[in-house]
């Protein structure tokens, strides 16, 4: 790296990030101290992100920031937990030109999303690397002390919901990774964002703390998430493939026959909440939905057994050639 | 990566680390859930470390898995918390042939650790990188609601103090890059395990809590640190060379003129507690190196101004090449 070091570095980009903020300690101490809300425990998660494998080396650096921040507060609120805070750790790599730059750049991502999401930074760690630029995050959350959103407890009967639309970011990296699609410039950037930026569902994940059986966030792709939660609570499940829901866009794509509609929903980095409620609760949902402003979906059924299955229009499970989008 | 996908590692590796313990949700969920002990703060820490930069390449996967926790429960030590927990993420080289081997190892080695310091697993994540193997950190330990060791409250006139010796680390980095000193196989595995395997000192951290006005662990370099402490509390101070504790072994090289005194000061990972506390306390700080089992050594005074002195055996400022070991 250039230039500064990393004490420079962090006074001039990082520490303007915790002004006003008593438990970073203006990042010059060994550690946080964050004084937990009385009545609640702690969501804790971590993710790393890799240049080259979980974004692309020449992405903005601010988007960057984002998408590492936005990944990990998918998973708080799969628990249905409040975004509190995170550390992040850089590997930035040796002989970066430009790295301060880019430090600035993504800096200013995150001051974005701690403004849209009511996350804060806690502290850190930078280094360097001979290797590609990699960044890991650990966000922590607030959930009540006797309720959480988990993969247990979805029950056979209970519906299956999935909130927003399902595939665009599949449609997203198609479109960086030079697929044309037949779309206008306008079209192929909405669908690039949603590949680039994910949109985490935090409030909805609050809400459906009093509703919901099982939940968790769409990263793996739709039907092998739906694994991970029949897995944890024991069960089967089927999903009806005309009830998924696509954008506009995906909807275009399928009609056009440029995509098939059962690679949208094995494709994964939707980022939208998937979970299991009562039949009793429909009109619940279907409330939260409003409140929460954001389509809630019914796309199938948990049953007994231990299968998932994906159901066509006459009802019959399809044969895939991929469940879902493992990631490197 | 070999063999195991990223579910198979985690149900075979990691999965038996949190046996009996509820707040991982047997890793199989979105994030942990942590009851905070009512009355405490969190303490929250952050370190990554890369092969090649933090650690070398072909180390023992357990000896990394170790160091990558002693570092994090050493800044934990230095707020004068009580570890807790921690999450991890791994970014492994692709096709790396021996994975599972590996992290067969490197498992042992976190068993090893949450035996030894009562911290435990939270979560994390694996990822491939085209890179170097990389680790990040990010561990939880509690303080008392209205106490913590911090960087600030150190006053002029302060003793300063350090416990352990210093400067057996650095001796252990030369030792494996190949310096000889003339020492035996014994001793230079002694020195190598010094660098290799940190001792934090968490214990001793609760303990000064009480009495300790202000403090950090010895990881840049015993003065680059003791200046940290200089910025946060703001002022200045000395330390008296010839009162630095180094062990029998540090000395001896230091009396054959291999290396220079001055060197062992400033040549940092020394993961030993620096702290400092007023001179009415110098009976109850004596009284706690007993409890704790190690030696604290006072080595200094805090005084006004700004600026960190090493003074010779005659009382006169040295002038120094390095003040500290920065950090890749």
């Amino acid at each position: 790296m250039s230039g500064l070091g990393e004490f420079e570095r962090i006074a001039r980009f990082f520490s303007p990030l915790v002004e006003g903020q008593s438990d970073a300690l203006g990042l010059t101490d060994d550690a946080a101290l964050v004084t937990p809300p009385p009545g609640k425990r702690m969501a804790v998660t971590a993710d790393a992100l890799v240049a080259g494998v979980h974004f692309l080396a020449d992405d903005p650096a601010d988007r960057v920031a984002r998408k590492a921040l936005r990944v990990n507060i998918s998973d708080l609120a799969a628990m249905g937990a409040e975004p509190y805070g995170y550390t992040i750790t850089l590997a930035l790599p040796r002989g970066m030109v430009d790295a301060e730059a880019w430090i600035e750049r993504f800096a200013r991502g995150q001051a974005e999303d701690h403004a849209e999401y009511g996350i804060r930074l806690l502290g850190g760690d930078s280094v360097s690397t001979p290797g590609p630029l990699s960044i890991s995050v650990t966000a922590f959350g607030w959930v009540p002390a006797d309720r959480a959103l988990t993969r247990a407890g979805a029950q056979p009967g209970d519906d299956i919901y999935v909130s927003g639309t399902i595939g665009d970011s599949f449609l997203g990296l198609a479109v960086l990774q030079g697929a044309d699609f037949d779309l206008s410039e306008a079209e192929r950037t909405t669908l690039a964002d949603r590949y680039l930026l994910p949109q985490p569902r935090p409030q909805l994940g609050q809400l459906l703390l009093d509703v919901a059986s099982a939940g968790l966030d769409v990263s793996d792709g739709l039907l092998q998430d739906l694994g991970h939660i029949c897995e944890v609570s024991g069960g089967g499940a089927e999903v009806e493939l005309p009830l998924v829901p696509f954008s506009d866009l995906g909807q275009r794509l399928v009609r056009a026959g440029a995509v098939r509609a059962e690679d949208l929903v094995s494709g994964g980095d939707d980022y939208e909440l998937l979970f299991t409620a009562p039949e009793s609760a429909r009109d619940v949902v279907s409330c939260l939905a409003g409140q929460a402003g954001l389509p809630l979906t019914r796309i199938g059924k948990m049953r007994s057994g231990s299968r998932v299955d994906l159901l066509d229009a006459a009802g019959k499970s399809m044969a895939l050639d991929r469940r879902g989008y493992t990631h490197a």
